[in-house]
């Protein structure tokens, strides 16, 4: 099997979550699930995520840090007309390139506002991208999100991020996606630590996780394992499963 | 006002998000909302969040740097008893001190797992703390929650994090809420950009923030007027609200 005998590449990537509202309560985020499931899909790996206010500082120092130890870096939020969309300001001077108009953009928006009262001066700042980008484009609400280098600018709103991520569909290298098994047992998972530990050591390649619940009354847990190699985690799931059964617990197929 | 004279005091806190079932997509995030809503009653603001897997390095490296810039750091995950739980061992080890069996938290597992099969090896993994640690109650399931310093380690289960928020009400020093008051209209943000903007700057100490919304075949959008001074607050609202009525916008008391 080629994974036995070459590690392979992992491609990652890392997401900046710009808004304070999210770090007020006040919105829950989505963008962390729906992005890390796209990303899976592309065989890219979501490494770490941050969430960081609306300010310049705080986004550039994510931006610089992230950027350079992923392959890819998605930021979500503050791409909006108002004052407190400051991005991609924030993320040229991070790149230390000037923000200039892009002229794709102003094209697109100025056809997209035609019907719509026309491109006023707030909403020519969506026509700005830092230096040297592309458009990501927007088939839900007009402005385009932004690509430059690695790093992929994204809208807030979750469905318009949606749209963005269809656009990308394809388009990202990335390795083999991670694979996931699911299965549960009505069992508290401290009773079966030790074998979770010794499944998991026994596949080398392979992460078990493990997460418990407490519904309808009962103690159980899902545990779910990950690989790249699919061949590998059915494996060490016929495996995992024959243990917890030997020791007494009823497995049940993808989880409870 | 005092708030005019002096520049208040702002207490901060981080999160760390712990876990690689968040970083998948598997399981959707509540901590960072559930603890922001209960910070901003203590007076504290969140200032910024990670989410990173469970590794020692990563956790080690957010725990470093976010403990010194912040005045609390709260962390959430990996505190279980099974393999993938090593939010105790990162965090003891980036502090610089040994992982001990914490007296107390040996004595209140043993109480509470006497009709539940007795405290077996893997359970007593949750007996271990970073050394100095106190411990967080646990109403819900047993395990304690560990503050060491001002890191404050919590179970990943939002409802575990939510009785030991429960059981620190009042006991973190913190100043003055934030105070928020929301406002909607159904109006395209862009229509308003310039006067939102100039409502905000005509309001030191507050922030106002735009979230547009696509609801029932219409464009909307909230307007957010945050500030620590109450007063403040509602007179930025009084002054956005007679701009908005005067730009011929009925605004909806509240938020849509």
């Amino acid at each position: 099997m080629e994974s036995a005998s070459s590690p392979e590449r992992v491609w990652t990537a890392a997401l900046i979550v710009i808004g304070d509202e999210i770090l007020s309560g006040r919105t829950q985020d989505r963008n962390v699930a729906q992005l890390a499931t796209w990303l899976n899909v592309q065989g890219i790996r979501l490494a770490e995520v941050r969430v960081v206010a609306d300010r310049t500082d705080a986004i550039g120092e994510a931006v610089n840090a992230l950027r350079v130890r992923n392959d890819y870096l998605f930021t979500t939020g503050g791409i909006g007309p108002t004052h407190d969309d400051i991005t991609v300001d924030a993320i040229a001077e991070a790149l230390g390139v000037p923000v200039i108009e892009h002229e794709e953009a102003r094209a697109i928006l100025e056809r997209y506002y035609v019907d719509r009262g026309g491109l006023t001066v707030a909403r020519a700042r969506m026509t700005r991208t830092p230096q040297g980008a592309s458009l990501i484009p927007n088939r839900v609400s007009g402005a385009p999100g932004i690509r430059i280098g690695n790093i992929f600018i994204m809208a807030g709103v979750p469905h318009i991020t949606a749209g963005m991520l269809d656009a990308l569909t394809g388009t990202l290298e990335g390795g083999r996606p991670v694979v996931s098994r699911t299965i549960g047992c009505w069992v508290g998972e401290s009773e079966v630590a030790e074998l979770l530990r010794s499944a998991e050591k026994a596949h080398d390649g392979v992460a078990i996780g493990s997460y418990p619940f407490f519904r309808e009354g009962r103690t159980g847990a899902n545990f779910v394992i990950r690989s790249p190699d699919p061949v590998l985690a059915d494996t060490c799931l016929r495996h995992l499963t024959a243990e917890l059964e030997a020791a007494g617990h009823r497995v049940i197929s993808d989880g409870i």
